[in-house]
């Protein structure tokens, strides 16, 4: 087997979209015994699955697979065209996606994760340039964007700036999209104005990624929310359908959360706490969306609402936006730290953050004391960036069914974990 | 036939410098017959031509290409060499070319063609760096050069800004250039101040190009504006020598023009209309030059002076240069529009611009009611940058001739067109 | 043989650290003799070595390098280890390194020399990413590392600006560092505040490398002053253990003359002339750390005490930080011009500086009329920075040792000097 016991039964559980207590009576087995078997091999309750399991468990997962492709060729053709917008390869929005969409993506995204770790690399786009183009700062998502082109072999062409030397000479966004797209195969765009993207996107074929429209889209930050999701509740043996997901903050700006909630409300029966102080809550336009599939919404100005959430998803306020006098319900007490989590919910519980977080004194961002926290799932989330990010680019430009065959070994040798506080999850398998 | 038939016909005539009429008598067929085996095999009235014409022209043109060679091994060398500046393998100014080189010149940027137009890959530079130094904002040719070394397999090392870190400090363009010349193997630079390109270019011995100095020089844009025309007149069967050249706008500061004319020059009894408001006509010094070469030259201040033209090259007037008073002859009825178009030239005429043009309300730069119209070939002149970059960096670097078999196929599929207007030449074939 | 033979018995010196005297009696060979050995080719006096002296030679290098690497094996594992920050693959302070660690690492530096002088190419990090990393602008330090990384095969992200996006919002340098390691493989910082490199590799397990943190230190630049100065003297026949070197200039505020210092005091009886403005001299706790290793220290306020110097190590007053009349003493008498270094100094004195150097009228920084004197090792110096750096990122990502295997010849054909007043250096050998 080419991957571990370990993920390969997590992963067939994801396929199957399984829990850990139906997986077991699905291939007839004791709870028990998966659990031992799920184990890191370094675990000394650890134990190999005999090989007639494994046998059962490939045989499963293969022919729901071949069951899934016959369902997706009858939806026809390659997922760049079945997520297509407005007839071309590019991503400008979460309302792209279905819930078949998204899993398929993900599944792209995981294909890239060998590289993302640095165990592999793929020289697959070699010779293709990607036009990184942020018209407002955004350093963290610009080079998250340009390390996953150069990650599968491209190169990368920045621009950073308010504006383009040309558009300050009264240069159009179709003239400049059009000019960019004779240099470049594909273009990040990051722009203050909503819709500015989508305009960009009219004038080329090319394929464009929205990297943020001011208070519209920023469809890969909502991505990786998502498959953060699904890859930690494939851990933890969880699904996302009847999920609880507590989401804490400016509800009303964050345009992260917005994204996230449309793309949650494609799966089936879940809860969502909206948690924000007062004036903040989120826009009624969406909570009308979600409320229609059949999702319970509770609104709430008040942390304790977190209660058993599986999932908390925290926002920074920016209080730069407000005068002083509309903060009023926002105090100290709003922030979620150790204590707060504790409290409200249980050793499983994953805490995410789009970040940037704000960890001067004064401010109550979430807390730094919950750093070395397993459950603080931040930076994994961040990470996750990286193998998003390569499989926008791959299937945007066509290319994803090469990867496979591109792998090739690292030279050289990274470190077993990037952060020091990295936690190994051995205690929570 | 490796390419269409299409091309492979009109790069025939270019190459030979033949009109459809005198390559149709030279090879014996009816024009009629000719016309037909040129249009697009997607076209009703397409015909394919016989095998025995393709052998005959296939002999002609190779030779003529023997003939060329023996008259270039006559003067002696590689291209770089006969187009040293100094004695070095740099690009300075565009009166390093002669017809016979700036024509040897586009022979290789035909080479660039298919990797520019995403069908094949090259690595050729593979290893090599260059640094691309702005110290004057200019953001499209900043990427575009970055982009064409990223497409022969180099890496790039941006630098932007008004000045370098250590200029502040009082460093010497001597020490910058020759401290740069020790990181990188080729250096792009634009800089505010005429003249400051060729100190920086004393200071070393690697190849350095001119992306602009101030008031000076701008040669890979007029080359690419050449190849443009070139390549346009070979498309709708059309010679240079004997063409009408409409320029229109501001005369007098456009470094694009006077670089481009001069280039222009080096072909045989043309025909120039120089339209340009009261006060911002074409320097003296550059009309007397015009002149001596036997071309016709016509200064106007009114549009109506390009009728009939081949060309119609139209200038940004930069308002913000000159006071208010200083441009009172210009006025929007100056501006380039479809009307005046279809008003004083023909269905064959090519509308030229260097970009960006100002499409702001009120702004009266070349009209956006052309966008659509076949004969604007604006997009087309900047995708030139393109192929004509990478020849700039293959020829100095001299691996032009390494090019050709170091293609491979491009691993992602891109549009089949770049922009959605970009118009499909059926009809005017 | 590969190499030269001039190239071949300069190594051997160096490698064996003995002088051209102490060698020849090793080799029993006259000394007249070796000097021709050592003369490049294409003098008329050159002479070829007979066969059996080439053979002893790299039989006494070979028995020298197996007894090194028993000492070596004895100090267990690969250098990386053994120069580690806090554990650490990072590269942060002078301080890490002993004298045979330097040595090792130079002889690493000495492999990247075919392809810092582009003879050949290395893509031995393909797929690898760099973060360059640049809180304060320094354009040739950027640049430098950004060549150097290139020049193993890798990608480079690059920002810059005095901040962050994200940081100006109140993001910690811990998430800083640990989101931008899960994109990159290594980070380059330079930050203006001492210490807050340091405070970005505790945040990471990826390398890290000092690129300047403010007062604190760049071990990159003293690591490159050092290898130049091992360099010049191989070719010069000199050993660094009893040198004389004079630095002149700010001895308190330059940064870079206090890491070099730390690493010259590794080596033994070196005579230190120090020589500054008054009020400007060497602090005095780095004094005490050099007399501690027995070394003479000579402070001075005037040029004449350099006399002798094997080294002239010169740095550029920063008259921006000081009031008019705190700078005094420091007059253009202080500028060490041609005229001076004749007075004081023999013809095999080496002039250095760390770049960039003042060249405005009224400065009185390090004589440009130095420029075509072959003493002038500036520009070599500089030109040592990428070999340098390149084994810095080879040596931290544990690649050096597939570097040599990784080598294929350059396609394009570089200048055979950078720099039009390089010296060829055959009158000094």
């Amino acid at each position: 087997m080419a991957v571990s016991q370990q993920v390969f039964l997590r992963d067939a559980m994801r396929r199957l979209n399984l829990t850990r207590d139906v997986f077991s009576m699905r291939i007839g087995v004791k709870r028990r015994a998966l659990d031992t078997w799920l184990l890191p091999e370094s675990s000394q309750e650890y134990r190999a699955m005999p090989e007639v399991v494994s046998r059962f468990v490939t045989e499963i997962v293969e022919n729901d697979a071949l069951l899934q492709k016959y369902a997706q060729s009858a939806q026809s053709g390659p997922l760049r065209d079945r997520i297509a917008y407005d007839g071309k390869h590019q991503l400008i929005s979460v309302d792209q996606f279905t819930r078949e969409s998204a899993e398929e993506f993900f599944r792209i995204a995981d294909l890239m994760q060998p590289i993302a770790r640095r165990q592999k690399v793929s020289r697959v786009l070699e010779g293709a340039v990607l036009g990184n183009l942020f018209f407002e700062a955004s350093t963290r998502t610009r080079v998250s964007f340009g390390a996953a082109f150069c990650r599968l072999g491209g190169s990368v062409c920045d621009t950073t700036g308010f504006t383009f030397s040309s558009m300050a000479k009264g240069e159009s966004i179709y003239d400049t999209s059009r000019v960019m797209s004779g240099y470049v195969d594909a273009m990040v765009i990051r722009h203050p104005e909503q819709g500015s993207v989508a305009e960009f996107a009219r004038a080329t074929n090319i394929p464009v990624v929205n990297g943020g429209d001011g208070a519209g889209e920023h469809p890969s930050q909502a991505l990786l929310d998502l498959y953060t999701i699904l890859t930690e509740f494939s851990r933890l043996g969880k699904l996302l359908d009847g999920a609880h997901i507590a989401m804490v903050g400016d509800l009303k700006y964050g345009r992260t959360v917005h994204s996230l909630i449309k793309l949650l409300a494609l799966y089936k029966g879940l809860k969502f706490s909206l948690i924000s102080p007062k004036g903040l809550e989120m826009p009624d336009y969406i909570l009308d969306q979600i409320s229609k599939h059949g999702h319970v919404v509770e609104p709430s100005n008040e942390l304790k609402d977190m209660a058993g959430a599986d999932v908390i998803y925290t926002t920074r306020v920016q209080k730069e936006r407000f005068a002083a006098e509309e903060l009023e319900g926002y105090s100290p007490q709003f922030q979620v730290s150790k204590a707060v989590v504790d409290q409200f919910c249980g050793p499983d519980v994953i805490i995410m953050h789009p970040l940037p977080r704000d960890s001067r004194e004064g401010a109550h961002d979430l807390s730094v004391d919950l750093n070395d926290d397993p459950r603080l799932a931040i930076f994994r989330q961040t990470d996750n960036g990286i193998p998003v990010r390569m499989a926008i680019f791959a299937v945007l430009l066509g290319v994803e069914g090469l990867v496979q065959h591109s792998l090739r070994d690292v030279t050289w040798s990274p470190p077993s974990h990037i952060g020091p506080d990295d936690t190994v999850f051995h205690g929570l398998d």
